[in-house]
């Protein structure tokens, strides 16, 4: 209920309407969610010195008008059913690099929103049923699963996914993987581990968010390559290594996050030479490595590693279920068991129900199914992406053209309309990740990034329309043209 | 597969023998766990250079033995039904803390091992068909559960948080609730948060081993402060805080981890008051706050806070299910921002499938049910083990006489045979935990913490005899008496 709640005696309003008011703008605000539980009436009456009857009188109006609901014998909640206009971090001013990752966050379970702003997989496509049974095969070890797991992840996960690793030429054993809660806390720990405050970081520019958002949160400086098509420009990452201490580069080779790119084999050689040559590790953050369009993958960074530089991190995140949390690392020997040791640190390990449940799914192979399954799915709709943006942007935006991946990248003209090009799609119902969020030095071009697989192509086909006029619109507004007219409900 | 396998041609062991006996030392050593993929013969015949009829009678022999098994078409593995005796870590020389709570964790999975080690709730009470039937409930919204959560934690497992923790005399809006993988994450943030590398950390001594491994991690330098039965001696935190700046203090009031003491009201009005004048917060870990045996809990530091001076913490790895991961935290509002950011910086949040099924369960009251139902069984187990210690005890060994929580601390004599008595009772197959882990500043007094909430009490009974038998042993070897008869095998 509201933390302070004002009853104006001498206003025309009457009272129970103030008090219902007054629920509602919590409610709408947020601060009271779907299910969260109103006082009795008893209680708020005698808190507020005013008779039952007109605290009746309220949850009257707030139950007819569908706000809340009231259960004989538990109380009353706000409804289920309420959707809540969500106020958006990232819409105002500064869309700080944690504002947008929140809101992807939660855009996901957002009512009405249609969102490209995530890199996930289309939950409609998420195996239900196959990953359900595994979920009820624990229930016969039912005590084993509501203990701790070993902080290095579950012996039998790790058995899975040692074998699901040969599919990206990765040959380990069980014992040199650590589960972690998805790549993103891998990426904290590497951090915690490899770096101190102060030390240079080196990434991919643009790269992942989140990666950005824990170099600056743990004190440390992120620096940006440059990328081409082939990958990083590696003259850039020279001039960088050779200048000061590199902890280690940061990369994502394959189907990179946001551009799409994919690292060429020649590159990754150069790069590893590279590495060799200056004496920094290589965080290979392999997340997108088997969702694969056009051809198989080239052959990871790990795997082509003949000295022990290459970190390798991936999860299940962006093919399986991003809820499940659950990713995995291969590190040298002395470095994992300092990880081990800063994981017991951060949390102790991952829900061993989950680990399990997740170790059988792979065990029966339904990992691969469901790759075969969705990849199909997923490559229609990088075509559908392409094809509408070819049609539907004026001919200064320009955008990546990915071969695996789930994004791609948009840049538009340096023109101040296009600079809250991400805020005015919002405010017309349709979430983009904005560009400078994915740069560790942010600059004025406006950037967008576009993620394509968890939606339809219809769609996608919608969104993306709606986008291009946005574009024309604040172009004409620039350019002192007047504004073309809107189709506020593409029919498309 | 063992990285490198030596074969003697010139021995009289076949090499069809030494094969195998290599692969027994890997398995028998935890590097091979149970499910690892053994090579194909026809692979493992080319690398070793031998023929493939040595290779197939190197695995017959293995599987008649039962060290592995071998499934038609998907290749041979070692056997799940192996039962390796674990070569614990907390074993070695030096037991650190990250080596102890490591084996903690790892002690519930391993079979044959009878451990007083965890102060974890017994399995074997784990409301399983309660648990599972609000699992289930979340299929049928199960494209949502697939989807990340926001990172402060799913709303609906926040109103119903808020909705417990009345039970503690508190009172919050789910806004203001973090949801965190464990009292740990919550701890690990706050470290995080609040403190630089170097500075100082007040904490009880004795106390949680996770915290002070998280602190040292960290780079912060943790200072104890000795406990009486009323809880932490105020003169020497006033010393403290007088000396130096200290940004907290880290307390477990209420059933004390590992001492089972419960700060007196009149002690906790006096902490806060000292925490007021010179400016620090209290951070109140209040995991054991529910499991109260002879009376209720008093009211929490939090409850009686007047100037958003306490930061709270607690989760459900000490009443219902460990393996959850799931915890709470309540901070104040500046502070919150800052943690949910840490939080994304972490790990994104935790899995939204166990917090829905967490938030159901809590729904149906079924934690408030659960806690009816094992209270009185923790008691008699409390009951049990103090008796079975006045019995079986030497009258130089002290204990705590807890009014709630899972755990006692013993005191023993400064006598050096004692000192690795830790080892002496896991050699008998039964685990207690070291008590110098638990000590911001480890001294020489030999200390275990005996945890009785997860063994049955003829297992406590048995485990105590045990111990006070060792202890007899060790005594008279180091006053040059002829050591007691042993029994192995307590009949008691």
């Amino acid at each position: 209920m509201p933390a302070v709640m004002h009853i104006d005696r001498s206003a025309d309003t009457p009272i129970y309407r103030q008090i219902a008011e007054q629920f509602k703008e919590e409610i709408a605000s947020g601060r009271m969610p779907a299910g969260a539980r109103l006082p009795t009436v008893r209680h708020l009456a005698a808190q507020l010195g005013v008779t039952r009857l007109t605290i009746q009188n309220a949850y009257a109006e707030l139950q007819s008008s569908g706000w809340i609901e009231a259960t004989v014998g538990r109380g009353t909640f706000v409804s289920s059913q309420v959707q809540v206009r969500p106020r958006w971090a990232s819409a105002g001013p500064v869309a700080t690099p944690a504002a947008v990752m929140g809101d992807i966050l939660e855009m996901g379970q957002a009512q009405g929103m249609r969102s490209m702003a995530s890199a996930s997989p289309d939950p409609a496509l998420f195996p239900a049923d196959e990953f359900w049974d595994c979920l009820a095969e624990q229930r016969q070890a039912v005590m084993a699963v509501a203990g701790y797991a070993p902080a290095q992840g579950d012996p039998g996960l790790r058995v899975e996914v040692a074998d699901l690793l040969r599919d990206r030429g990765i040959d380990v054993t069980p014992d040199e993987i650590l589960i972690t809660s998805g790549v993103t806390q891998g990426l904290a720990l590497l951090a915690q581990s490899l770096a101190q405050p102060g030390d240079t970081i080196l990434a991919e520019s643009p790269t992942y968010v989140g990666f950005l958002h824990q170099i600056r949160t743990y004190g440390l400086r992120p620096v940006g390559v440059p990328l081409d098509e082939e990958g990083p420009v590696l003259e850039a990452v020279e001039q960088q290594v050779a200048r000061q201490r590199i902890r280690f580069f940061y990369t994502i080779p394959t189907f990179q996050n946001p551009t799409g790119y994919c690292m060429s084999p020649a590159r990754r050689a150069q790069l590893l030479d590279l590495a060799g040559r200056y004496g920094f590790y290589l965080v290979e953050d392999d997340l997108y490595g088997c969702v694969a369009y056009d051809k198989p993958a080239p052959a990871t960074l790990w795997s082509m590693d003949q000295h022990d530089q290459v970190i390798y991190l991936s999860s299940f995140s962006k093919t399986l279920m991003p809820g499940l949390r659950l990713g995995y690392m291969i590190a040298p020997r002395p470095l994992r068991e300092q990880l081990v040791s800063l994981r017991l640190a951060a949390d102790l390990g991952s829900p061993l129900l989950l680990q399990r449940t997740l170790a059988a799914f792979l065990h029966r192979g339904g990992f691969r199914k469901h790759l075969r399954r969705i990849l199909p799915i997923c490559r229609e709709r990088r075509d559908v992406t392409l094809r509408t943006l070819e049609t539907s942007m004026p001919r200064e935006v320009t955008w990546t053209e990915p071969q695996g991946g789930l994004c791609c990248w948009l840049t538009f003209p340096d023109s101040p309309g296009l600079r809250d090009i991400y805020r005015r799609a919002l405010e017309r119902g349709w979430a983009f990740a904005p560009g400078h969020v994915f740069l560790p030095q942010p600059d004025e071009t406006p950037h967008l990034r576009l993620c394509f697989g968890s939606l339809p192509p219809e769609s996608l086909r919608r969104g993306i329309i709606t986008l291009g006029q946005i574009v024309r619109e604040r172009m004409a507004v620039d350019s002192g043209e007047p504004a073309p007219a809107v189709d506020w409900t593409p029919l498309v």
